[in-house]
């Protein structure tokens, strides 16, 4: 009956503490935070024993084991980043992005509140400020990774936001997001793709729909003053380039492997206003940029500066753009690794047309007609709309009304499209159900592997338990090694991941702790200096008129003040130092019926400002769990009533 | 090569519609929205083929396969309540709760800011008047489901709030949070169970935290006036039953199974203020709640009034506590499915405590000592935090400092605490790393089935790829049913669940669709009325001065107006009703630049309000993908701009 497994630790420790936890618990102090016992978690990760997988096309991970990929994903509405391991598709980190995160304070911290502000436009932070100064909300679509010559290097990874009109930018050094920026003159931000080549570089983007510029309230009825421009940022700067007005809207976008063109679906080329009208043609366009011709005319000084950005006519006849036909209202735009081909998704069309990057020249030059650069137009089924690819030769479609992935091959495409009778079609799969983005690992770049697809449907209906009258989405993992495609596993996701991408393990690699002079706390660190104090020390109240500074480090599981005192109407800001330097050792700080609540990680700092205006005694605690005696880990802000 | 999988659908479809899905798309509009080839759609789910699992040790769901159980889990700082599925242990849905919601629109729209308000203090709500009006964060360790007569009755979920004390249901049959209580007289709840038997009923819960009674300022640094308080919620009508004062704090607490006793652990029984006085003492307590002595005191009116709640005085020498010394800072309280027995885990005493709840009525009376009420205290490891249950006479502790979770039997325990030299332990398991609670499939009901156990564990270290400072929690999932421990599965989850409970599938069962007459909306129903209109046909905009409320239906991929138009400075109410009857066709509603975003399920109604301060076209669009024609699923809202 007293079976003991080979993981028990034998009798001793135990009786060495006197069977006492507390001693235990007490000398495992400064350092560790954990106590005794905890030994696998001083050796560093690289000694710990991680057993190898076997790559394969089982999705299992098995305890103790790592996944082969990060997918980086988008969440929608929901507006955060989320990392998953492949091929176990579980979540494994948020990254609060343009949403309100509970847990780690975002949208509130002084530090998030910076990064949420900064970027914002005049008009927009006027709007806010009456709200809270930041938005709670966005939509996130196209989570896309650094490039240095068509390859991932790590560094950082750009969303958008298509409900606020922004660009977000999330360092992959330590998964936060570290830049926000407005976009002027554009409503929405939808596409948007790096720069592959020569790096990133630049940022494309889409204000995907329409409206007169400035959008100050005039033309409010008048469409044909309505634009939608094409923005490209300046990834590092995090500051817009330039932009080109087009003509009609803009959907998906993407650029090539040689930094000469980027590309754009438009399914509005009818600069409707409802559904009916933005329907009524056969077809519309997909839209080529000339970035060598931009950038050249933008330096001499022929762009027209709106907002402070200089902004190009783009329309048909300027020198910047091509319009290729395309049926029918097409919407995913996704660049081929073999660095030839762009496939155009017909969305409305059950085709998937291709562009053949090498034509352009000529159609720039005007030696060549723009439906020339089309090379492939197989017909495929119902509702394609976005096309990823496994790097010999094929590709993969989603076809929403289908609720399939058809994987076809682009050569046989090219010549059934020159007359051949051949089909290009190789295989069909039942996704469940209907499929908007699908991503193959390492498929947007040259290190394209062909081993997995990722089929991102919006519909899992009863896939899974039911949950109620809302329902998870359901990204489902394709085993594609072998050459066929073979749904492996069901993955449950909440509203709602558009496109992800999946990146091989080896080229991200993050930190385990902060560094101490990193840039996110600057603002705490210089009036830290003004004050006289350094952070890693500081444990002290500063009183400045009615403006209290509290500094406080925090080492399991204790905080460097007990309590603090404050008057009623105080403005008090937190600032708070974790000088704990193990990896995992996250502490939290929550203030309790004040509504606030942050993260502060290993070797970080954080700070929170509120105003003291309830009295009495409130308790702050460490709400991640960070040592035996985390329930112990508290003080107390001590709030003086105002005189009557 | 054009090998054709059995889940193709064949050519005709295509032929007939001529090669066009747009067809296809409007042809499936005004019912399903989804147009032809959506066909497992249409049936009902009951008719859809689904595998069978066969239940095991394996933790793999297979595609297309179910769940056998759901686990409700809590997030911590996150704020929210997640339904993962068992074993797979993928993250079904989130319920928003104490969080800011971007992608439902939680803490935003008007039915969630009724819940979010209505049930708050007077001084709470005028301390969030000027800061927004809700709460945007929350700390929520504990969710439990309602019973009957010792059993899961399916009906509701409560979870507590430590950072904001409060205790918040959630609806089971819709799976959304209802009701939102604040807490008077005591601060931050974080133990909370329900009542087993013979129905919830009470919700019992602790307020952990120390502070003056009132606590408006007076008695800042007079430790001799702080106290701790015992709350019993009615937790259908949602309002406090009544309150007991205590000695000490409160930790954890649960329930017996024959409704007369409730049960709190206690780790500042010292009431200090610091690490170093909490954890003075070498004994704390757990303390036993009389209910039907309360119950009476309450009804003949022995009770002080508190903010309009009764509350007794349950210190040392009352008729309505036992205090039963337990060393030493105990955390957990764990009730037995064997109706008899009540874990008391020790955290600093290496110690598992066991009440055995048929002696207690002898204490009450004065017969016998408290710690008479002690039957078993094995000696199981470093760091016991919380016990769970296999219904087979077998209990399974968690061991935060060992990083293990200790298998022991209770019938040995009693025994060797009687003298006999007999091991109780029968079994440790490592898990990774540092466990808190733990939890097992049925077992805090009399329904226990001994098959799995989950340990939720506080630190990942190096079980994942690495994500940066901030790491996720692992929630292993354990195999039981053949009597003895197998790690099964390793489980990330964002900061940070504490509790969670694992229901069988066949008694969660919610609606798919909304019912149109539901009460979540009865305000919007109410104000329609007034405004001579029915929520289900309205598509019009009612002037009210200067408040204007736009009605809508939607119906996949169309709302029910293409645009309207406002004044600068008009407060807008935007009403929309999804007519749509499918499951699992959600809509959204997203407008732009106004940090507006909001869910509407089928067949519910959704409410924003919003003063329409930013001039110029703002296009609203359905946030959630519904249609192949979801892209044009918008409409504008143009706002005037002000003479200047």
């Amino acid at each position: 009956m007293a079976e003991k497994t080979k993981s028990d630790r034998g009798v001793s420790r135990r009786g060495l503490l006197g069977g006492s936890a507390k001693l235990a618990a007490l000398a495992g102090l400064g350092g560790t935070g954990l106590g005794v016992g905890a030994g696998n978690l001083l050796r560093p990760a690289a000694a710990q024993q991680q057993q190898q997988r076997e790559p394969g096309r089982s999705f299992e991970v098995k305890p103790g084991q790592l996944d082969d990929y990060y997918v980086f994903s988008s969440s929608g509405q929901t507006g955060e980043v989320r990392i998953l391991g492949l091929p176990s598709m579980r979540e494994l980190m948020r990254i609060p992005v343009f949403n309100r995160d509970s847990a780690t304070g975002w949208g509130l911290t002084n530090e998030s509140r910076k990064i949420l502000t900064e970027g914002l436009l005049p008009e927009t932070k006027a709007f806010l400020a009456k709200r809270g100064g930041v938005y709670l909300n966005g939509d996130a679509h196209h989570p896309h990774m650094s490039f240095t010559e068509g390859r991932y290097d790590g560094r950082y990874i750009w969303i958008q936001d298509k409900a606020n009109t922004r660009i977000a930018r999330v360092r992959c050094d330590v998964m936060k997001c570290d830049k926000i920026i407005e976009i002027p003159n554009a409503n929405d931000m939808h596409g948007m793709r790096p720069q592959k080549y020569p790096k990133t570089g630049y940022i494309f983007a889409n204000g995907e729909h329409e409206a007169p510029l400035p959008n100050d309230g005039r033309d409010l009825e008048n469409i044909e003053a309505y634009r939608a421009i094409f923005t490209a940022i300046d990834g590092e700067a995090m500051k817009v380039a330039w932009q080109v007005i087009v003509d009609g809207n803009l959907d998906n976008c993407d650029a090539d492997y040689q930094g000469k063109y980027a590309f754009s679906t438009c399914y509005n080329s009818e600069m409707g206003m409802n559904l009916a009208e933005m329907t009524a043609k056969e077809q519309d366009w997909a839209v080529v940029f000339n970035i060598k011709r931009i950038e050249e005319a933008v330096k001499a000084g022929k762009a027209q500066m709106m907002n402070g950005v200089p902004v190009l006519d783009g329309r048909h006849g300027s020198p910047y753009t091509v319009y290729i036909p395309i049926s029918n209202g097409p919407h995913g735009c996704n660049t081929a690794p073999d660095q030839i081909h762009v496939a155009i998704n017909g969305k409305l069309s059950p085709t998937v047309s291709l562009i053949d990057v090498r034509k352009l020249d000529a159609i720039f030059e005007g030696k060549a007609e723009p439906r020339s650069a089309i090379v492939a137009e197989p017909e495929l089924g119902l509702g394609p709309l976005h096309t990823a690819y496994d790097g010999r030769g094929n590709a993969f479609t989603t076809l929403f009304i289908d609720s399939q992935v058809v994987m076809w091959n682009i050569d046989l495409a090219r010549r059934a499209f020159a007359g051949e009778k051949v089909d290009p079609i190789i295989q069909k799969l039942d996704v469940h159900y209907q499929p908007g983005h699908n991503h193959t690992s390492m498929g947007e770049t040259l290190d394209t592997d062909g081993q997995w697809l990722i089929s991102l449907n919006k519909f899992s209906k009863d896939r899974f338990l039911n949950v109620g009258p809302l329902k998870p989405e359901n990204d489902q993992l394709i085993y594609t090694g072998d050459g066929k495609m073979t749904l492996v596993h069901d993955g449950p996701s909440f509203a709602e991941p558009h496109d992800c991408i999946i990146v091989r393990a080896d080229i991200v690699n993050p930190k385990d702790v902060w560094e101490r002079g990193d840039p996110m706390w600057e603002d705490a660190r210089r009036q830290a200096e003004k004050d006289g104090l350094k952070l890693e020390e500081a444990n002290e109240v500063i009183r400045d008129g009615n403006k209290v500074r509290v500094y406080m480090t925090s080492v399991a599981p204790q905080f460097g003040l007990e309590k603090f005192t404050v008057k009623q109407g105080d403005e008090v800001t937190v600032i708070i130092t974790n000088l704990d330097d193990v990896s995992d050792l996250t502490h939290g700080f929550t203030l309790s019926n004040y509504g606030v609540q942050m993260e502060i990680a290993p070797q970080a700092t954080a700070s929170v400002t509120f105003t003291a205006d309830r009295p009495g005694v409130h308790w702050f605690y460490c709400v991640w769990f960070c040592h035996a005696l985390h329930m112990e880990m508290r003080g107390r802000m001590l709030v003086e009533a105002q005189s009557a």
